[in-house]
This record gives structure tokens, sequence and C-alpha cells, in this order.
């Protein structure tokens, strides 16, 4: 079936889902985006995703076309329509095609663009779920506000095309000597300690909908968490490591720039919190 | 009349062109752009944006879609369709639309996108020439790769809104108390001693076009050019100051932040220096 998306106020086949070329998120990068994993045709978390896309926008003050319940009846249109049960709903607001190229904020009358689409994911049954994956690191060399979801990103696909290209699943960006974040996902450890530790929120990282909630859940259930930054050398003496992103929720991290975590398989913790996780979306998706 | 744009092969009216929301220059910025000036119908300094354009391309394994002999045909084909005697075209390559949103580059077969449009502007009879532009500076928060001109352009426009919400012309940013430059110009300043000075090409900057014409031309005129950095109180204890641009040319800087430089007026250097560039972009136009 060809996939439907959603492009300003249309429903289209996302062959001809297209938008102008004078759209703001393509010349400028002056967008906002979210994904909301889904499961058995749910959202998960997703309200969540639609507070940070508020806290977002608001950053660069970028007026959303439309209000988050509508976003809201949007997203589970698309959902019905291409008949999803497991996958990913992508959306992507932008400051609006004016009538031509001008860096500053155009005129009030110009419209943001909304644009959503979805993919089929089985998130649950992932592979990499039970054999980890790799990482790789690189310079962080990203701008300072990357706690906006913009979708100036190019820094975050050279990154992910290194790790590519090494065969790796995701890659460790470093600024200052200390992991800050992956290109898509957040980066946890547990420590010889059994603490779990992760970056504090800051201007530095992306503050995760998925961190945050298994963050709540580990605390929940009486573990350990730190929010602190950690260096590549407390990762490799650590127990295990493990990332988090709401379109792969928990993956075992069992080695870095190829040298192994513990006993280099996915360790206990990385997988409990996968299966908490799984629990947690399951029931509480929408 | 209704301008053409080109995209992808095909010429179309501006108001139908358009690009997938697949486009990876929508979904991660993950493209180049370039923007020559027209003078007289004729395409001013283009050969050095197209190597400045090969440059960026290559810095992020960008494949061009067009060799750049045909991009200049492109270019030329677009000035003349729609009538341009004074403006700028416009162009972007990306790094096409994939059949879904990855972050690591697609596969080989997803070819580049090609897009092209132009606007109308009179830049030698540009008001702000005689009058001058004040600058505001803000804190340079974009990426470390500032010399590949990518589209990921979102700190520009903060930073090109915040200037225009206060009246000025541009926005210098700052990092380490040094003026990197202006939100899409190149800053210059003349020392009381008559030393041109503007920042050294570098990651920190875009290695301007306009920049670099300027200096040569001021060297075949036996006058001082230092490359290196200065800081916001050198540029108020300078004689002048200026900008350069493909857009605009040369322009006088008269004020920082709301400080007076030299007499608050366009200064004869900045004024000479663009009649100068003027007189050579006509003599070497194609």
């Amino acid at each position: 079936m060809d996939p439907i998306a959603y492009v300003n106020g249309s429903f289209v086949p996302l062959a001809d889902a297209k938008i102008s070329v004078l759209d703001r998120g393509f010349l400028f990068a002056d967008g906002i985006y979210e994904v909301s994993a889904v499961l058995d045709g749910k959202l998960v978390d997703n309200a969540s995703h639609l507070a940070r896309l508020q806290r977002s926008v608001g950053e660069i003050k970028l007026r959303l076309p439309e209000t988050l319940d509508r976003i809201t009846e949007i997203q589970k249109e698309l959902i019905a329509r291409n008949k999803l049960e497991n996958g990913l709903v992508y959306l992507q607001v932008t400051r609006g095609a004016d009538k031509s190229r001008d860096f500053p904020f155009p005129k009030a009358d110009v419209k943001s663009s909304l644009v959503m689409f979805t993919s089929e994911k089985d998130i649950i049954n992932a592979p990499v779920a039970k054999t980890g994956i790799n990482v790789i690191t690189v310079p962080d060399i990203r701008w300072e506000r990357r706690d906006i979801k913009s979708v100036a990103l190019l820094a975050q696909v050279l990154a992910k095309q290194v790790a590519a290209e090494a065969g790796a699943g995701e890659a460790w960006m470093l600024q200052d000597g200390y992991v800050t974040e992956g290109g898509s996902s957040t980066a946890f450890i547990l420590t010889r300690d059994d603490v779990i530790v992760t970056r504090q929120n800051s201007n530095a990282i992306l503050p995760g909908c998925t961190r945050k909630a298994v963050i709540a859940l580990a605390q929940e259930r009486q573990l350990r968490v730190e929010e602190r930054s950690f260096t590549v050398a407390e990762a490799l003496a650590a127990k295990e490591a493990f990332i988090t992103s709401a379109s792969a929720f928990v993956q075992p991290v069992i080695a870095v720039d190829g040298k192994t975590i513990g006993d280099g398989k996915p360790g206990p913790m990385a997988t409990r919190l996968r299966e908490i996780y799984v629990e947690f979306a399951k029931a509480t998706a929408v």
C-alpha cells in the first residue's frame, strides 16, 4: 500500500507529499520535529513528545499551525489511514513558505507548515535488542542549543554516517572529554556499583522523552540514578551501557570504539529496563 | 510575471516549485547552497561561488547531480526565462529524497536534488550603501564547521531576527570575545592606521567569495590588509567598519550595538571599496 502522509491540511500519498522550495524548513532548517513510536496502533508516550514540541517551537518563536489536540488527531488519523500497527509517526513543523528567501522571520500572515508521515518498524522485536550494538565516538561539533529539537541535523547525519560506515549502531558525541549523547539517542551507563548514569539535561543535549521515562521507571523501582556527565573511560569500565530513543526504546551497547563493555553482551540491567519500558509503553499508549 | 524556478530537471513556476517531504534538505538540513549576484543579466563572480559549492559538497560527501558547467547553464537559462536584469540566483543541492527517513547517507542510487530560483534586487542602488547600517552583536552559537555553506541556518535565522527586531541591518556573531562574521556576511574594520582587517579563514567562518575578491582588489591597489580576528572594542575604536556579501557587495557599518564607529557615517574606504567591487563585478560578470 502506498503510505499516506499529511501536508498542511491534506492527506496525500507519500510519493506526492511535497512542500514549496521556499519552505523555511528546506531553505534554513527553520523547523522542529518529533518522532513518536506506535505499538499495536497506539501512540507511545505521545504527550511527552508534544510537550517537548511545544517547548522547542517556543524556544525559536515558531507558532504551531494547529493545536496539540488537533495534531494528536492527525497523528491518529494517519495511523488509521496507514493501518499502522507498529512503527513511527514523524512530524515536522516549519516557519512556512514566504514569497521569497529572507533570513528574518516572515510576516505574521505566513502560516507555519505541518508535515507528518509514518513508517513501519517492529521496535519490540528488533534483533539488536538481543545482540546489542557497537557505538563509535566522534567529536560533538553541533551548535550550542541541542536542547531544541530542530531539523538542523547535518552534524548528526555526518556522525551517524561515520557509525554506519564502521558497522556501528550509533555514534556517541564527545565534548571536553565527556559523552554528550548519541546521534539520535541518549547515552547511559551502569557503574560497577550499580548506579545508572546519564548526562544531566542542559543546552548540551536533547531532553530525551524516553530518557525521562526510563529514569522515572528506574526510580520507581528503587534503582539508583545519577544525572551527570561521564567519559568514554567510565563507559568502558562500566558494567553495562545502553541507549534510549523513541524509535528504539532501550538498546544495549556492548562496545565503544571496538572495546567491549563488561562481557561484551547485553547486560541484565539494560535488558530489564527495556522490558520495563516496553511494559510501560504498551500500558500507556493511546 | 510569475517567476520560474528550476527543480530537478524541470523549469516550473516558482509557485509550483516543490520538493518531496522526504528530501534530506527538508528533513536533515543535509544540503549546500550558494547565492550569486546578477548585474545587467550577467552572473557576478560565479566561478568563485561554484568553486566554493564544490568544496562544500566535498566536505559532506554529497555528489552534485550536474556538472558545474551544466549548473552554470541552468543559472543562465533561469536568468533568461525570468528576464532578470539585477538580482540574485539562489541554488541549493541536497542529498535527495530516499524512500524513508534515516540519518545515514542513502544508497548510491538516490540522486541529489538541485533547486534554483531567482529574485530581483537592485544591489547597486541599495539606499543602505549611502546611509550605512547598524549591526548588533549576538553570541555565535553555530556548529564547528561554518566553512561549509550548509542550509543548517537556524542559528543565523535567529541572529538575523534579533538584528531585524533591533532595526539593525546585520548581526555580528561573537566567540571568545572576537567577531566571527555576520549572519550572512563577512565583517571588516579599517584601523586608525589604515589597515583593512578581516578574520582569517578557518572552520570558524565561511570563506566569503566577496570577502576574497575585496581583499584581492584592495591588495592590487597597495592597500594594507591583515587577516586576523578583531574584537567589538577594536571595531568601535576603528576608523570604519563594513561588511561584504554576494547579495550586498560592500556595505558600510556605522554603529555596533548602538555605539557609532568614526563619525557615524559611511567612511571613504568602505565607499571606495564598494565602487571598486562594483566596477570589478560589472567588468567580470558573464
